[in-house]
């Protein structure tokens, strides 16, 4: 018997009528011969509504507190889903995330999980049962409930699929799977039938926001194959595997992002160390920087550029103000208005010439490249925030991915 | 250092500015120099709120993942209560009902209490703590989540009250404590000072709906004074503690209630064994029989009538009918349309007379009796249900409970 476990957003069990196509698709899927064990998102928006509540009550509510309340919401969806489940004649039993041993440390509101003791999650389903386990919380190595932050009910899953070791473990969520680019912005973009780990955390880390790169890493590190796809469709998604295991492609996808924002030191003396004074002062103040650009004129003069979360423009000015001060910089310029656009494919490794390709069109389409950045499977490139849906659709166009690879 | 519990229902926490004003009084609590264990309810109609949702998925949900369900809506008031709490600046922390060691037996939806195992509430306390416990859950000897029925938060209160050796336990609720009758139908009605546990059983089982009777049983049996008060108002409320500490009154007060029904069969022959007959079957079907009366006539035939929760009026109407027929009884009479008033006080053992003012108070107000019943501190009679005012205004007014005893 084949062992598969399932993960449903808060989008997939917003309301009872939802709950029930869920519990109607895990019958399904028991009555074709296998184990399932659901892992499941707070309903809707409930987790939100419950941090409202929170903050009506207080500016700074503590983190043990916050933990117990917003563990609240998955509690309830579980519980309903088993319902339903009985409901359709098939045996069920709700585990919160302290019952299924999900063991994380001591950090509320972000917890790490540490190891997974599911004991009563193999004797239930030893019983017959389906198993619905409470996604994003656990219990503490000092037994108090934690969460493990936005999106971690994915993690939950690939920790729990690692830990029985599953056949395969289905994220369910209200996209139809990965795609070529953001459809909203490329009408052609086209649904891939599989990936690389590798390229889904490239993809994460560059505006895909379909799985979160932590659960990405989880399931590389514990060869847990995904396969992501559509609570509202059923149809057969997108599977994320060991590189290994995808058909070849140069190109997998093109994604963007807008959230971050960029700052330019103008002209400072060009001295040892003046890269590392700038960030560790803003590492100390918790400014998350991603891209990083330096280059020496003539002379003798350098300029960095480096870009970071929008959330954190106007703190990470100030420090740069200072330091620049201290250093003897000519000016400071920052800029909210920038967009990153990235070309991901572990193809690329032995394709060359796909960055070349993508500075000309690019370029074809007058966008101006103000930063770059690249690792063995990625190429990213700095635009204007306002051409950035031109510059994607020219190299989603350009490299073909409307077309699967033959 | 003494140590207070305090048990707030579901009105006194019922929104954001509720459970404010609730901290606030905690923190005072705390700040008199108590160590104080408060144990919550969820939030006004929150428990109905679930239930109506899992109404929506099945019409017969499994009872584990109703008490999973419904569970949640201690653990989102009691953890709203904390961040209030250190909101004002004192420490707390919250345990659900598994975690405050409230162990109980395996039966969902109405679990009986086996065991307090408190050790991680005395722990929290000894820290300086407010602990915060969910009321109404437990855990049962098998580690699944249990809850006691209605009205067992108060439950809750009375026995960590108990386990801790508390100094007293104050109920908060949404009236200002027990009053000699129904205020809305006698508005001289008198807010007591005290009564005994007994007295405050023989309320709870004829009417008075302030505390559930084994709350009072479990307070009795452990020697926990409680103390019933107003979360509105946080004036002094009433006392219900042992006999011999209560000053005594011949009558503490009259209760009524109209949620039973009668049933009488009349003209039954008078053989050994007949009533054993009735009532087992009765009892068979679950109809929780109340006051039971038998008259034997001259002529050799019985009557026999006894009261009974109105929702069981067709099930118990028809199983009479069957045994009356077998009996050859002459006829069986159902009447919905009754009430009980009771004289309760504990005085009432060294007074004679009580029983007889009683009916001759109600004989000049027009008033038949239909059946009565007595025990050491109460006397019952059934009256028509249009009477039941007039009758509790009249009893009142003859038994002076508007005054306080001298």
């Amino acid at each position: 018997m084949t062992l598969v476990v399932q993960k449903y957003g808060g989008t997939s069990v917003a309301d009872a009528d939802r709950i029930r196509a869920v519990a109607d698709h895990v019958v399904r899927t028991r009555r074709r011969g296998h184990d399932v064990v659901v892992v499941v998102s707070a309903m809707g928006r409930s987790t939100d509504e419950l941090l409202q509540l929170a903050g009506q009550i207080s500016a700074e509510p503590p983190a043990r507190e916050l933990d117990m309340l917003v563990s609240a919401g998955e509690r309830i969806s579980m519980s309903l889903l088993c319902m339903a489940i009985w409901d359709l004649g098939e045996p069920a039993s709700s585990f919160t995330g302290s019952q299924a041993g999900i063991v994380t440390d001591t950090t509320h509101g972000k917890a790490k999980i540490l190891e997974i003791r599911a004991d009563r999650v193999t004797e239930a389903l030893e019983q017959g049962k389906i198993v619905v386990v409470a996604g994003f919380q656990g219990v503490s190595t000092e037994k108090e409930v934690t969460t493990m932050g936005r999106g971690a009910s994915d993690l939950t899953a690939v920790a729990l699929a690692a830990a029985l070791d599953a056949d395969m473990c289905e994220i369910y969520t209200d996209v139809a799977g990965v795609y070529t680019a953001d459809p909203r912005i490329v009408p052609e973009a086209r649904r891939l039938k599989a990936l690389a780990y590798e390229e889904m955390l490239e993809m994460a880390a560059t505006g895909g926001r379909v799985l979160a790169a932590r659960s990405v890493e989880y399931a590389r590190n514990f060869d847990v194959a995904l396969h992501v796809r559509s609570s509202f469709t059923w149809e057969p998604g997108t599977w994320v595997k060991k590189e290994e295991e995808v058909e070849k492609a140069i190109l997998s996808g093109v994604t963007h992002d807008t959230s971050e924002a960029k700052v330019t030191v103008v002209g400072v003396p060009d001295k040892p160390g003046i890269a590392a004074r700038l960030f560790r002062a803003l590492a100390d103040e918790a400014v998350n920087v991603d891209m990083i650009e330096q280059n020496v004129s003539v002379t003798g003069l350098a300029d960095i550029s480096f870009t970071f979360p929008k959330a954190d423009l106007s703190v990470a000015t100030r420090i740069t103000e200072q330091i620049a001060d201290e250093l003897g910089a000519a000016r400071v310029v920052s800029d909210a208005d920038i967009a990153r656009i990235s070309l991901i494919g572990a193809g690329m490794k032995s394709h060359p010439g796909v960055a070349a390709t993508m500075f000309e069109t690019l370029a074809a389409e007058g966008l101006n490249i103000e930063m770059i950045s690249t690792s063995p499977i990625r190429i990213s490139c700095v635009v204007r925030a306002a051409d950035v849906e031109k510059g994607v659709r020219a190299l989603h166009s350009a490299f073909e991915l409307d077309t699967a690879p033959a």
